[in-house]
């Protein structure tokens, strides 16, 4: 892990005691190094994805930092599921505020060990800085694909189907709970409901069970911006049209009781972001095959409608009606 | 470029007005996906490195943004170089405060361009998000070398020659005057020694022209924490010492004016940091064609001292007296 300059001798013994254990891939140099090496299997691309989250804008700041930790890796783990690619390493990049806390740093870097075994990504290196802002954790990940393989957003096509990982908006109503705890009494729902939501936002779970499975998508992308908003980047960059029932997006328990108790909260469901599902088309006659591929991965994939030529996207309410949305993404914290 | 949740369409125009521009590597897909794709060729690995600046510590938050995007990307561009690796792409994390104007942005964008054009370092993707911080930009940069090839810290074995590139103590010379900018008077200097002072505190001048070259070398690193701390870090993880002449550590003009009337500033030369230059170590029959080829590629090599047994670096002055310093990397700002 290389240093600036302003990074004394403190920072690299919580360097040597905090991040060194992770760093057990022989690339990482065990962060003694300028940098890292990857020996990318012949025949394979490199998949490169890069998330930031800060305190105070993309976490709270008096989260967990285990929770902020996996947070961080699993955002960029969950590009890599969407782009069908297999997790190799990350570089991680550390700004840290005045008053972070020695305790504060190996929760953290805990939270990151877990996460780097489950997920089998590597603590590869990266730079730890002071910053007089608040905490700012800076993490890219590296993925690899057979070459040419990465699946797209680009490559939806008129008559695929739409289909989407997962259950839709409880991190956006976990996120609302989180600001306003009366809310759980308001939808009717029991504790463990109001637990799903709270963990959903707090700890996405990326989909990188099914990576290999998703390179059957025709296109694919993570659900980070909420669905609205992402599955029109998709058509955008694909020159397609999608329409969407809104009755198939699938959802959790919690979200079906909250969404019975307030209609309105629809908007939030499907614009509110930090899903980290993967939304994918795929040809008709390739749907059965690509879901049973994802069930046996232990993740569900549901198709919720169908590409069409033209432009923009229609989420149609069970009535018939279009759906129209205040704003497209929604703004967290 | 993915972009976090709450950075709504005016990031995503900002992003697409002057950053999309310099995505012309087909691997950037036009900022338009998750993520990013390279394709090393067979037989290489890929060298990774990260570094991260922040307003305020690693720069001056009024220095000009095209200056404070060079200086970003030449951090990371060094490391590479001292790799012996042959620049691929890079990877922009950018946190904007409330207060960056889009004429500010501009121009980072300019400056990014302008140097990924020069080092052949293409912008691949990234992530941009609001700070209430101040402006932090980290880069991650990707580096080829062929397959097992890439110069490691801990390669250094007894006997062997230190070598450093270009001169010692700019930049740290550079901020002092830039702080106090009578010490100019003080020090002797003319006008264009203080400017080359000061640039090469604002800008640094990485070596990749000779990072393949470099790799006849059997350790190196770049000087980014002072030559003296830089270079007990190399040997630490050699497990070897070193003894340095500090006559021929190479000195600009600058440098040496400044040091004749203020003899007290050879600390601050051999410990400031930010010299972006590369240290290393070669067998002595090497020396000579190392020399050559660095040369040939336009950056003087020069020879300060010997690799020995044992541990720990010394620092000898013409005098035969053993320097001893203060603080062994400078704190910057």
């Amino acid at each position: 892990m290389s240093r600036s300059p302003q990074t004394g001798s403190a920072e690299d013994r919580l360097i040597a005691r905090y991040f060194a254990p992770l760093a057990r891939h022989p690339g990482a140099m065990g962060l003694t190094d300028d940098a890292a090496v990857l020996t990318p299997p012949d025949g394979s691309d490199l998949v490169l994805t890069n998330d930031t989250i800060i305190a105070g804008v993309h976490f709270f700041p008096d989260d967990a930092p285990d929770a902020v930790a996996r947070k961080a890796l699993r955002v960029n783990l969950s590009d890599l599921a969407a782009k069908g690619a297999e997790p190799a390493g990350f570089l991680l990049s550390l700004a840290l505020p005045p008053d972070a806390t020695e305790q504060w740093l190996a929760a953290l870097a805990l939270g990151l060990r877990t996460d780097a075994d489950r997920y089998g990504c590597p603590l590869l290196g990266g730079d730890t800085v002071r910053t007089p802002g608040p905490a700012t954790i800076s993490i890219t990940a590296f993925g690899l694909v057979p070459r040419g393989a990465m699946v797209l957003r680009s490559g939806a096509k008129a008559g695929a189907a739409v289909l989407v990982t997962g259950t839709i908006g409880d991190a956006a109503l976990g996120l609302r709970l989180r600001r306003d705890p009366a809310a759980a009494t308001r939808w009717g729902l029991d504790r463990p409901m109001r637990e799903h939501l709270l963990a959903r936002y707090l700890v996405p779970e990326p989909r990188n069970a099914i990576a290999v499975a998703v390179r059957a998508a025709s296109a694919a992308m993570d659900v980070s911006d909420g669905l609205a908003g992402d599955l029109a980047k998709l058509c955008r960059v694909s020159g397609v049209s999608a329409e969407v029932e809104v009755a198939r997006v699938p959802l959790s328990d919690a979200a079906r009781t909250a969404l019975a108790a307030e209609p309105s909260l629809i908007e939030a469901i499907l614009t509110g972001g930090d899903d980290y599902e993967i939304v994918c088309t795929a040809p008709p006659e390739r749907v059965a095959a690509l879901q049973a591929a994802c069930t046996a991965g232990g993740v569900a994939l549901t198709e919720i409608g169908r590409v069409g030529a033209g432009e923009g996207t229609r989420f149609i309410a069970p009535d018939g009606r279009v759906l129209t949305f205040a704003q497209p993404s929604f703004s967290h914290l």
